[in-house]
């Protein structure tokens, strides 16, 4: 009897032990929803229990894992971050100036990222995007610049940085300069294979040593600076779920274990925009990614730690306006995002010339917005949609430029009256300072429980996956 | 050697065993800040860091416990939820219609709230509020009716429940029914002392049974719905820390432990006002009486467990307007309530007459608001002000009505302006659907991570603490 349970009393200590050694993660999944506040995270969920037509709350894969943070994100100069300062502080624990990346607030001193470390380690590092490989918030984790606007300086980094795998769509400045080759041939020369699309990636990777995987040169064309929003994809379009599930698979040739940086990039986007609709299938979009990550979490469940977090908040979304009522429901009616109705509309414009009737938008903003057909619109909201098609075609309002988008008045109006109808409300076309969320599972996740700044993630991945200095 | 061994291991084995039975919360203390969602406790966090001249947060003491998790708190009938449904998921762990307390969506089934449960078990319980003791949150816990406004019936449920310990403000409608005394006879005809103010309760407490601790009679006088706001509070107000600290010294008089709900009932109340000084200031004062409960938990950390958290958001309150800027460090210079400062121009313009001067007022506004002498106003700005002094003379402007509060044109102007410059938005004056957040510490706290529904929390609590059905 006294045996046995000593047996069982060193088993219990050398399991003890072990889980306090063992708490090396080989693979770490890090996803960045850029502009994902709480709200945008609830908000994703009211929407998906509206589609299965109820009140509450259907819950998204990433915010059932078990370990939760609210984190904070400003920056070194300012109450409200930006992508640069916030990317900085969850890529390398160092809080810095807005507009800056990767050094400290002097705009001088260089600081390390976790992958970088990762690499040093002899880690195989995968850097991921929705929008462009060189946007703020991957460039975060390899580049080293004052300023996020020097697209160039940010790609020679990228290079230079010499990681595994990154993804996302084209370099926003490829073209060479102090007489240097463009930057496409500039990776190539440095090893790169460039994959566009998941079948040229599916076809380049096995032979590939490091891989740029960008998105068919088709929706490059459409728009070369991300890849479409999830609710304006065509079945040719790179998903971020797909770039997972290419970076799992090329990032598991080394042996040693990985570090995936993953940006749900178009998220801030949609806010930006506020978009409600296009926000909500972006953060579903980030979702199918981290499902993936998930099965792979299942499948080394002692070695894996996958994190979500957010930069900072976007927009200032509020769902419910005030009458104790939220109609998320409503926006299942949106077929496209705002920006893509504006540029349908100013495309049909062009073509249509005196065909572009009252008549015509009225049918698009049926089939597009559900006015009418599916959302009783009152005269006064017919009008303003009235007022807006006769501004558009007399030339008189001007388009509406978001950060990263321009509407016409057509589109912009119909999008707030979609808001005004779903009870979403907004606050701003910028950011937010407001706790985001951190959801954790796997090795080491409860080390992000409670309140915590966002530049303590990087600290914890660290040491919890054993990257040095 | 193996003897060492061996007692180590069992002791360690004991010490297991011992954590998982006597996970028994002998005392349970639940802060329910009203309307209190993320960026309410993160605003307050970086107004508390401003005041110290910084960018950034400073932590509350309750943010700083180690659990935390998200709240969903949609109610039975609505995607946004009322304090009433939001008071009886929190209490009784069932979703029902806004508007009711204690009862199912069918208006009539009783259901019992964990404070019932905790007086099953033989404990002390106290429910105590800074807004009336008959108010829909307080109300949950020992109340069944099907409609929020019903309170003389809700007192009368207050005295039926028998709990040991209640504080608050005086009953909305204490006048007998059907031949009945009044409330306040009927309490002390049920065994109740009734303390008048913090000194009343000192001398009362020790030959009281059962207790009422009700705010002084002056502040009553001046308004007898809630306990002053902490920014307007004069030196003999009571305060939640005063609250908390009578409850735990009644309470404690029982050895059988206790449970004891607070809420902050007015962060609610400053949030339908959108004003941030205030709300801020009523948050940092729930904190204040957390910090005596805290101070509690450090002397019986074995038994005790602290939970902090929200019914639901109001106002939709957005920590920057767009600028990537936050000031709240000029709320500093807001000296009272919105309320209190329209009230006090309202008296000083029946009083003055003539003399009720836009210098006088603009005198006012700058003690009150610190505008011109601390806070720049541009000229559109002060002649908003002007033109909201010459509307309240003339009698053109109505007073706004909040939910609880009413204010003039000048003090509604000037809390716009106050927003605007702090550059914090709100959204609407009632609620929103969106997580809040929960914090825990002590025993069992560890069941309060991760993502949950509002229905959960009085579910762990009451396993965690041992309440039967």
């Amino acid at each position: 009897m006294q045996r046995k349970l000593l047996s069982l009393c060193v088993a219990l200590l050398f399991s003890i032990a072990a889980m306090a050694q063992n708490g090396k993660a080989k693979y770490v999944f890090y996803f960045i929803g850029d502009g994902m506040g709480v709200n945008q995270v609830n908000g994703t969920e009211t929407y998906l229990a509206a589609m299965e037509g109820r009140i509450g709350t259907s819950p998204l894969c990433f915010a059932q894992f078990p370990h939760v943070g609210l984190v904070t994100t400003f920056s070194g100069t300012n109450g409200v971050t930006d992508s640069a300062a916030g990317g900085t502080a969850l890529a390398t624990g160092h809080k810095t100036k807005n507009g800056t990346i990767g050094m400290e607030t002097d705009l001088s001193t260089k600081v390390k990222s976790i992958a970088e470390k990762a690499k040093a380690e002899g880690k195989a590092v995968g850097i991921a995007t929705s929008v462009s490989v060189d946007h703020a918030t991957p460039a975060s984790f390899y580049a080293h610049v004052k300023d996020r606007g020097m697209y160039y300086q940010i790609g020679k980094d990228l290079i230079a940085a010499d990681f595994d795998f990154y993804a996302g769509s084209d370099f926003l400045q490829p073209k060479g300069e102090n007489g240097e080759k463009d930057l496409y041939t500039q990776c190539q020369e440095a090893g790169y294979a460039i994959a566009r699309g998941h079948a040229d990636y599916r076809k380049k990777a096995r032979k590939a040593e490091k891989m740029l995987l960008l998105q068919p040169e088709a929706a490059s064309k459409q728009d070369n600076t991300a890849i479409p929003y999830a609710i304006d994809r065509g079945s040719n379009d790179l998903t971020l779920q797909d770039i997972t599930r290419a970076a799992i698979h090329f990032l598991s040739q080394k042996e040693n274990g990985f570090f995936l940086m993953v940006e749900g990039g178009k998220i801030d986007w949609a806010c930006h925009s506020n978009d409600a609709a296009t926000l909500f299938r972006e953060v579903i979009d980030m979702d199918e990614a981290v499902q993936v990550a998930y099965e792979f979490y299942e499948q080394h469940p002692d070695e894996t730690l996958i994190i979500i977090t957010a930069d900072h908040e976007t927009g200032g979304i509020v769902l419910g306006t005030g009458e104790y009522e939220l109609h998320t429901d409503l926006l299942k009616y949106q077929r496209q995002s705002a920006e893509a109705f504006s540029r349908m509309l100013a495309m049909q414009h062009q073509k249509e010339g005196k065909g572009f009737t009252w008549d015509f938008v009225r049918g698009q903003l049926e089939e597009n917005f559900g006015f009418w057909k599916h959302i009783d619109l009152n005269e006064k909201e017919t009008a303003e949609l009235e007022q807006a098609y006769k501004d558009f075609c007399e030339g008189v309002a001007k388009d509406n430029k978001t950060l990263y988008a321009s509407e016409n008045i057509i589109a912009a109006t119909a999008r707030k009256i979609m808001a005004r109808k779903a009870m979403v409300g907004w606050v701003s076309d910028g950011h937010s300072n407001g706790y985001v969320p951190v959801f954790a599972i796997g090795t080491g996740a409860e080390n992000f429980d409670g309140r915590i700044d966002n530049t303590e993630i990087p600290k914890r991945i660290a040491q919890i996956a054993g990257y040095g200095e």
